[in-house]
């Protein structure tokens, strides 16, 4: 049901012939309200694609009407023109919409660095996608989004008489920054831009923040959270945001289950930390470790390497202090050699570090995956 | 000849019986005189070894007769049985040399955390060393050090009437922090203490510090320079610094040359930075990023990933000012496409990035390599 789960929104997904294979590359959202609020956050990488450069304006306004979204070319490092692509192809939007202004339509676009849109079938294919528009065309959309992703990634949540729906791509270059991938979210909820904007970046910053496939930040992240008010209700914030927050998590979660050449998806849980801050740096530092991902990959309970992992934080902790557990077996305790590491079951897909820093009560999870040749392979094997 | 190629210096390899293979696991290198002044630079990982521990109180007094290195086991993280065992080995050897203290005995440990060491094997063994010193005992001491090593490594230059010599190890977990792995440097230079750490300090900075294999710092790196003043002469201080600067730049590109499963050398090469600082943060996160390090792999000139690196640093910059080259070929103009990638020449084993900030008149160069299934099959195959 993805991004048509909740009222007041069409969809649909189609191949444009941007991508050589024919595959579906083109996502159009459409809000059609009766309210248009909305909120996002994006990349907070500096080298920004076009369409982030050009959403973010559209962003100010707190107001979106349509989401054009494409795979097979990021429209990232591609100058001028790329950003005048992105403008003609919210200009498109508005016109074959009617009734709306290109400057209340987003655009996102994820695929290779550095190379224009074949813009001639773009264009095309955003009248074509408005054709097909459907309150059925959520589960379309979220597949022509793909591009390294084996599965497309959709959620929804139902509450009392309102619902969010979201859908997301993302398998490499995934790493924090705001947000690390495209993901559009909806709401029939009745909701003005600046609630939404809050829960949103509530959501984010414990979910798709904490997912951490690669280190690898991309140019083109984007998150939307649409609300159309056709439901008529207002909910609780405290209900709207938990309920942005499970979507996001659960989104977050298919991303790291589909990370590319992944085989392990590992939980890192940072705990004892003095503070967030710390528990979040030490959780990263552990997450991108590659000799670590290495080892989890051979299904090796290697805590030593999670131990050099720490000590490049500047996180509060004594190295004697320092606790360990890998999926339940306290490898590490005190710093040194703890239980036996023979009795850590590694055969399954996810793998729970637990970090132990004894300096304080604040706590963090951070999701990562295994490094495997397959990774290697996805990524040296042709240019995405 | 690498540490005894400076008079004044005798060394030894063995095997001990660390390793459980029967390789040399074990060296003794002695200065005799009649300097013995020192200067030495640790891992910044606060997961300290225990023989960095113990190596860093030894430096303190700028003084070392003798250094004893194992590989087969890293005595990291192995509590206050560690840190005897690596008081009983330099106890040993003080013992064995005669007219020593354990005090002017500096230590070196490399191989798994968190295992204690066999001190039933290693004691013995320093004994053993010591019957086998001899002035032609470096290039046995260079091949004692190895653990995922493929060669040993060793470098000398002799200048007027005196000569730098040394030997290191290290092909995997090779990061930043002072220094990124064992090596031993002597000279016959008569030179006191303050002058070996002001020269060994500016050429780490320069060189160690900027080869960058896999983002990983160990908890054991230590690089000891040790003077005998066999030579009688007393170089410049500029001509000394250069010649430990050459010998440690040399042994660096002998790392990076046998970095664990690498296909490539990478030179990273950023220029018009504003500071040396935003040149070094700059290619360090260039260096750092996994899909750029499979992307050479695979002989693909893909500049997005140089950008996208660039982008997630705090260095000044535009993004539309950007320039990239790879092998000559400036591949991204003014942050967008630039000459043809096609004419990029990726096929030799040394691939030469240039990333031009265009903000300033710094630069510096970070050494790193691809990353590949074999690294990634050294790494998960076995505790390591």
């Amino acid at each position: 049901m993805s991004v048509t789960a909740a009222k007041g929104f069409t969809a649909a997904g189609i191949a444009a012939g941007i991508k050589g294979n024919g595959n579906p590359d083109l996502a159009l959202v459409v809000n059609t309200g009766p309210r248009r609020a909305a909120a996002g956050v994006f990349t907070s990488n500096r080298v920004k694609a076009a369409p982030v450069l050009w959403s973010e304006q559209v962003l100010k306004g707190g107001r979106v009407s349509a989401v054009v979204l494409n795979s097979g070319g990021a429209n990232a490092c591609t100058g001028p023109k790329g950003f005048q692509d992105t403008h003609a192809t919210a200009e498109k939007a508005a016109e074959v919409l009617g009734g709306i202004g290109a400057g209340e339509v987003a655009v996102c676009s994820t695929g290779l660095i550095g190379v224009l849109l074949p813009i001639d079938k773009l264009l095309p294919g955003v009248e074509t996608a408005a054709a097909q528009l459907s309150e059925h065309g959520g589960e379309k959309a979220a597949i022509a989004i793909k591009t390294t992703d084996t599965v497309h990634k959709t959620s929804v949540l139902t509450r009392d008489g309102w619902t969010v729906g979201g859908m997301a791509k993302g398998a490499g270059m995934l790493a924090p920054g705001l947000a690390t991938m495209l993901v559009v979210l909806t709401t029939d909820a009745d909701l003005e831009a600046e609630a939404l904007d809050k829960a949103l970046r509530d959501a984010t910053r414990v979910t798709f923040d904490r997912v951490d496939s690669d280190g690898c930040m991309s140019t083109n992240d984007t998150v939307l959270l649409l609300a159309s008010g056709a439901s008529g209700v207002t909910p609780e914030h405290a209900a709207f945001a938990e309920a942005v927050r499970t979507v996001c998590d659960d989104l977050g979660q298919q991303l790291i289950r589909d990370a590319e050449g992944a085989s392990k998806d590992i939980k890192v849980e940072v705990v004892h930390a003095a503070t967030e801050d710390d528990a979040v740096e030490v959780g990263r530092s552990i997450a991108r470790n590659n000799l670590l991902k290495c080892a989890i990959h051979g299904e090796d309970p290697n805590w030593g390497r999670v131990l050099s992992a720490i000590g490049t934080t500047k996180a509060a902790f004594e190295p004697d202090a320092l606790n360990v557990a890998i999926n339940g077996v306290w490898v590490c305790k005190n710093g040194g050699v703890g239980e036996d590491r023979d009795q850590v079951d590694m055969r399954y897909r996810e793998v729970h570090i637990v970090a132990d820093l004894g300096a304080g009560d604040a706590t963090a999870t951070i999701w990562t995956n295994d490094l495997t040749a397959d990774y290697v392979h996805e990524n040296s094997a042709y240019s995405s």
